[in-house]
């Protein structure tokens, strides 16, 4: 793939155009992504029931569809009822003088949505008429999602702000990966997060359809691949033309998976004689990097994924198709001296020219059915295939090496959603990042991002949760200029959005009250629901794999239905008591600031003083969560210390803060895989009572 | 059918057996279904990691998979994990010594479940063991559903209590209807709704397949029936094959039902030419009683029966097949010469003996097929085929009148829970109530009951809430015994059901909190959520056909997310208040009683006007509740006066109550087709505060 031809892509994106952000009114509906130019202009348009949708050029099935949504959302938000036929579709306008909404499509967009297409439109509101103008389809998707945002109620009714929006993408690529293979996702999952991706914008389904603990698309030249590798837990080839349809309706490309020559255990189980040991192989049921590696030396291997990824390269349409390769040990590599022969009579040095060797024959047969090779970080190696897209999981030195051998690339680096990070490290991650060294060939070369959702810890129940709503921030930052970094801002923007994501059929808010109650395992009271979910609300899961070594006898038929499982990243509460810190800090002899921070003790001291004497003295399960409230209690109190000394002058003593430092690391191992993320800001009162004092 | 066989359905159903209940403690898990026969015995079963299941007669596949369901929903509530092997089954006991649980089940079930199988079962659980034995696989089901109720938690684990249970029917023939026309109800609503129909031992879906607004059904050899009829929403032969088979097992018969020769617009539109009028016809959108009704003198209206009721047959394995035959108007045979002169010719008197001729006809289609016909009331004509099932809706009298003349009955008339009523009324309905006069020879005949769940008003969303919880207590009805009429206890067991249907996948309670804020439609603080679920909560949709006087313009389109289906039937609140009301009345000088009536009042008072100044203020289609809020609080305004006279002594005026009466007349009138239903109550303080003092 020629460098130029990213250059080019890039003037599409408007990543020469700065961001202008012109806000008449604070109390204006929350966007996000942000668009790049947005401009405030005087009254609002009403929306009423006799409003009616007209094009005025480009018209088709697709965005009469889109349309029907759009009004549909509109309708179940509003109560409103906008006029049908006897078929039930909408009226259209009578002409476009009298069209609420007028829309200009400048020509058909391909059927499946293209990497680099135009997706810029232009969006108008004013009190008479709103008019939504783009180059393709994809650009009038964008702006009926930008408008679904941008309606407002208040006792007035329902309206739109009168505004004039030039938007279009700072990247090309912005994706959303869902792993339905750890644990099976189906197809309503998915669905369903499409709509929320086309709500933000994001145009890239990234589907991990095979692992070591399952193979999820059905096969008719090698049936036994799913037949043995799935539990029956798989897309059929039907379903999955029926989720490519959904997804190009809303303007999203699907790009499959499938991870080979590792993570490769499940298709071995009806197919051993393909492995690089002697099998037999069984469906992988735990987490980790396991040896199972496809036999790259055997041509059996690639009769098999000759005719596999022939029959996929036919019913994905998108270009691009990823092969995974990542995490591949070697291990029954090296422990096999067949293969081993076969490194050294090729001269392939080691086994990761071994890697490379069989990348370049799975690229010849994706060359031969038209499909460019899409891989993770680890098949960055001197024989890579010109072409290659590298998927940067590993950290920013990927991209920096990629593109400097001029590679294409995606950043999934600061993106694993399933890490459990707050929102702000995702937001404030860039593919590019303010004051990068990469030249401006290399960053033309930088495609975008996709938020990664692994799912060892998900289940259909929770997985909405973990996606959203961090990813709408994720979003933003592959589709909004650079500039838009202002954190305080994104976070209130993301409570909108969340709401909007519900609406679009999200349960990644209600899941919530069923998790508890079926936690607490015996009748709650209203009060003591609204406690338990003020305790999920203050603690987070562990980050980072720390959950696998908490629960390290996990498999995928573990019930995912624990207090960890309740609890979501990015603790609001937590935060606010960070801030309510910094106050004080900043201001130490503030009765104001001292009182806040006083409060929120004070308030959670009382909850966990609740939750033990009430529900969780009933509960079997809630057990686990002692030690988590004793941690609360006894962290509000070192902070009412901490208080009283900043308060009153001088520590009781001069090891006092020492011990009390000691007590709070005891206290702040986390338990049940959730931890207590305002303990480093009752460190910091702590230490800072411990300061000399001025 | 002859009434010999009923009696002996009914010798199976336990219809001669009193109840025995002894309960040893009030802290036993709730059973709803109430069993025949429960003695508490000393201890309890401690569920384990290490606990197995053995069979020790009458394994299958099928009880297989029940068994793996009751694991399964057991690991998700408990957290406990259970065994399995490397294909992911639970391992089995090694043997029946050594199993937590043993299933003794005495021989195979036909593939699909009877009307009038043994359904019996026993389950004695020991602190050492827990054994089920049932004489057939569907009383194995049963006894699980049980167990699955029986489960408990405290802060030392989970456990079942040790009990005796010996259980079975009190009717052979336990349904929910659920209406897929009006609106479309997808395969995964029937899905949770079968689970949750298994958790209550209800043991019929009557599916109802064709209306004048859809044709839910695809049709092979008449495809234009679905294609036209349908708007693209209807069950593929695929998805109902697997929708019986996930019936079957979980022990559930599906009877379908196709409408006719009334409520059959949309056969029309594919098939003008069988109407009664020219037409040509369009699918209905509104709701009510419609013209269009299937010509019975056009000889290929029966070639279409023919062929459709025979594909039909084939598809669905249970013997009886629902042919409606309510509500047709006879309007258009009435206007069509044609078919009065046939009337005339055939000797037939009126329309009604040509729909009793048009029965006949179908009935021996029915017949060819292996098909016993089922139909609403208006099927009893002279003229009705023997051995046809009469389902009524309209009255008591239908049973009476029907059974009387020999015909087996199912009861719906007072399980019509689409019109709102409270769970109390369909508690006390009984199929056969005390002091019935039906003879013994016509009880036999009363195969059971039907709950029924027309859908001009759900959606997807909501439709849970309508069903659910109140289903259950018609379960109770259909299953226990006749004595259980315990209505506060009902209710308090209720509340345990609903926890373990919510489990079980019901989105009956978690529906509510995103349908909220959508309808606030402006940001809500957690405080204001609070509030207006406290407000849905004592509110309750207008009843019986209210809605659509209230609503005359709604069709198949509105949108159903207005502030009536946020509430739900039987307001808890409002039946607390009333318990308060009579608490006082019984003893008017008790300053606890008043004082609890005082505070009941004050808290909605101060409930509306917090919702008043707050959201309310803000939101656009909160704007409907106002005048509900405006009453709320003037109802409160005049309970407190009226409190005043029954503390005081005399009324002020001689017209006093008439005017409090009058006023509390013109504020209780319904809006946003919800009503108050607390004002009766309040209208009892006012007419006690009026009486002549003793």
């Amino acid at each position: 793939m020629p460098a130029h031809w990213f250059s080019r892509l890039c003037l599409a994106c408007g990543m020469l155009f700065a961001p202008t952000i012109l806000m008449s009114s604070s109390a204006d509906p929350d966007l996000m992504p942000l668009p790049m130019s947005l401009q405030r202009e005087t009254g609002v348009f009403r929306l009423t029931p006799g409003f009616r949708v007209g094009f005025a050029t480009g018209q088709d099935d697709r965005l009469t569809r889109a349309v029907s949504r759009t009004l549909r959302a509109w309708e179940e938000r509003s109560g409103l009822e906008f006029s049908r036929n006897s078929s039930g579709d909408y009226l259209p306008a009578a002409n476009v003088a009298s069209a609420g909404l007028v829309i200009e499509c400048a020509k058909d967009a391909a059927e499946f949505p293209q990497l680099g297409e135009d997706e810029s439109y232009t969006l108008i509101v004013t009190p008479e008429q709103v008019r939504l103008r783009a180059a393709t389809g994809r650009g009038v998707l964008h702006g009926l999602a930008t408008l679904q945002q941008w309606l407002q109620g208040d006792a007035s009714g329902w309206h739109l702000p009168a505004v004039t929006i030039e938007d279009r993408p700072r990247f090309a690529w912005r994706g959303l990966m869902i792993d339905v293979c750890r644990h099976w996702q189906p197809l309503p999952v998915i669905k369903r997060n499409l709509d929320a991706m086309a709500l933000v914008k994001l145009n890239v389904l990234h589907i991990h359809l095979t692992e070591d603990q399952g193979f999820r698309i059905e096969s008719k030249t090698f049936p036994r691949l799913h037949e043995q590798g799935s539990d029956g837990n798989y897309f059929t080839q039907d379903e999955m033309r029926e989720l490519i349809a959904y997804a190009a309706d809303r303007g999203i490309r699907v790009v499959p998976e499938f991870d080979m020559p590792g993570h490769a255990t499940s298709w071995l189980v009806g197919y051993p004689e393909l492995g690089s040991a002697p099998g037999p192989y069984v469906i992988e049921r735990k987490w980790g990097i396991f040896n199972p590696v496809l036999d790259p030396t055997n041509e059996e291997t690639y009769r098999l994924l000759e005719g596999f990824l022939g029959e996929m390269a036919a019913l994905f349409p998108d270009p691009y198709l990823h092969i995974g390769g990542d995490e591949n040990n070697g291990v029954h590599w090296s422990a096999n001296a067949k293969i081993q022969a076969f490194i050294r009579e090729h001269q392939l040095k080691d086994n990761a020219g071994l890697h490379a060797w069989f990348n370049t024959r799975v690229n010849a047969i994706l060359v031969r059915h038209g499909k460019r090779l899409v891989g993770w970080d680890e098949i960055l190696h001197p024989d890579l295939p010109a072409g290659s897209v590298v998927h940067s999981w590993r950290g920013p030195e990927g991209i920096a090496e990629a593109t400097a051998r001029g590679f294409a690339t995606i950043l999934s680096n600061g993106y694993y959603i399933d890490l459990m990070h707050p929102t702000a490290d995702h937001y404030l991650n860039d593919p590019i990042p303010p004051g990068s060294r990469l030249t401006p060939a290399q960053q033309s070369l930088v495609l975008g991002g996709e938020a990664t959702m692994w799912s060892e810890w998900v289940s259909p129940e929770t997985i909405d949760s973990r996606i959203w709503p961090r990813t709408a921030a994720i979003a933003e930052r592959l589709w909004s200029d650079a500039s838009a970094r202002d954190v305080p801002e994104m976070y209130r923007r993301l409570q909108s959005v969340s709401q909007r994501l519900e609406e679009a059929g999200l349960g990644h808010m209600s899941y919530l009250d069923p998790a508890l109650r079926r936690l607490a395992g015996v009748p709650v009271s209203p009060a003591e629901l609204d406690d338990l979910r003020a305790f999920v609300d203050l603690v987070e899961p562990v980050k980072v794999y720390q959950r696998g070594q908490q629960q390290p006898a996990a498999t995928q038929f573990t019930p995912l239905t624990g207090v960890v499982d309740c609890a979501r990243a990015d603790s609001e509460p937590a935060r606010r008591f960070k801030d309510a810190v910094d106050a004080l800090l900043k201001n130490p002899y503030s009765p104001e600031a001292v009182a806040v921070v006083e409060g929120q003790l004070a308030s959670w001291m009382e909850l966990a003083r609740r939750l033990q004497q009430g529900v969780v003295s009933r509960s079997p399960r809630l057990q686990e969560v002692g030690p988590l409230l004793d941690a609360m209690r006894e962290a509000g109190g070192i902070g009412q210390d901490a208080l009283g000394v900043l308060a009153g002058g001088q520590p009781p003593s001069a090891d006092w803060a020492a011990g009390r430092l000691a007590e709070l690391k005891r206290i702040a191992q986390p338990h049940a895989a959730v931890e207590l993320p305002f303990m480093p800001s009752i460190r910091r009162l702590i230490e800072a009572a411990a300061a000399p004092k001025l």
